[in-house]
């Protein structure tokens, strides 16, 4: 690339690297970033290095925190005996947004998959039925409704049973304000298998 | 967000204030940078300050360079005297990739814009007229076809003509390989005032 000197260059396809930035999206990002306050620019920076080297996963429910024990984990007011397990930390944020979620959670990060060869150790399984010796009275299994999602939570369930633990799975259905006619037949033969009583 | 520590709450905002990234965007963004090696995360850290630190204008043409004069300004094997005027270092980037342009560039840094009080003083103008004193047989304008755009290029034309320097504008009409019936009717009539004999 002539049209760019060296440090452009390097700064475009640096930001060209992280996933869902395309070459053009890139260049954008890049510009705004020549055009922004140097001191700016630094906390920027700073923020990424920072976070990567001071994250850690909490240590009883494995999401990624800044601290040993994660602020959910810490707060006495939930409640510790019901764990919702959850494929990525991303999923977590999701359940919390909905403020009515009250026990603690448990992050795999990552799902059972044969095809990439991810197995039941490669996620935090372990660690989930270690959480088990404890008071524990139940497992909610929130992983994404994907065939990996789905073997998984079929995984766990077995696993779990005979400790007698309840082990639960979150509905699945038509999305609330969701068309019937865009909805693929999977999701509607769910959302009638999972019928409830009005 | 308590569901987020402080130093990934920080990296998540850090990252939703670029443009074009929103919440969701800048989350998904976060967590892949969390779970990249760190001497990667150091590395992109790295050029978004080096790029910042070092970055000027090209002492000719005011392209963003992290030399005193740019690769294309120092390029001998270019004709010195056809300028192309561009609004911004992207545009000038876009016209290099056509790999057909062999003259040099100006970069205005924006556009004249009375409704966003950017007057003809706020952009590389003065330093446009000053670059004609040397041997400049052609301005090209090609500045954006929008308002700003051709209310630039109007007013550029009109600064120059006097000196008997050659004024032209790139060309608008019909994207190749747009259709007809999607193009708006100012462009299409732009085409038709704009046609040429075969």
């Amino acid at each position: 690339m002539e049209y760019y000197s060296g440090q452009i260059s390097k700064l475009i396809e640096e930001l060209s690297s992280l996933p869902g930035i395309g070459s053009k999206t890139a260049q954008r990002l890049a510009f705004h970033i020549l055009n922004m306050p140097g001191e700016r620019v630094e906390e920027l920076a700073g923020a990424l290095v920072n976070a990567r080297k001071n994250i850690c996963y909490c240590k009883e429910c494995y999401t990624l925190t800044d601290q040993e024990i994660c602020p959910i984990c810490k707060n006495d007011r939930r409640e510790h005996e019901t764990i919702m397990v959850v494929e990525t930390p991303r999923d977590l944020a999701a359940y919390e947004k909905t403020g009515k979620y009250e026990g603690v959670y448990h992050v795999l990060h990552g799902a059972i998959s044969p095809m990439l060869g991810i197995g039941p150790n490669d996620i935090k399984l372990k660690e989930l039925i270690r959480r088990l010796e404890g008071d524990v009275k139940e497992v909610i299994i929130a992983t994404n409704s994907s065939l990996e999602g789905e073997t998984t939570a079929m995984y766990i369930s077995k696993l779990i049973k005979p400790t007698g633990v309840k082990v639960t799975r979150i509905a699945s259905g038509v999305p609330v304000g969701g068309d019937l006619e865009c909805i693929d037949e999977v999701t509607l033969l769910r959302a009638l298998e999972g019928r409830v009583e009005l």
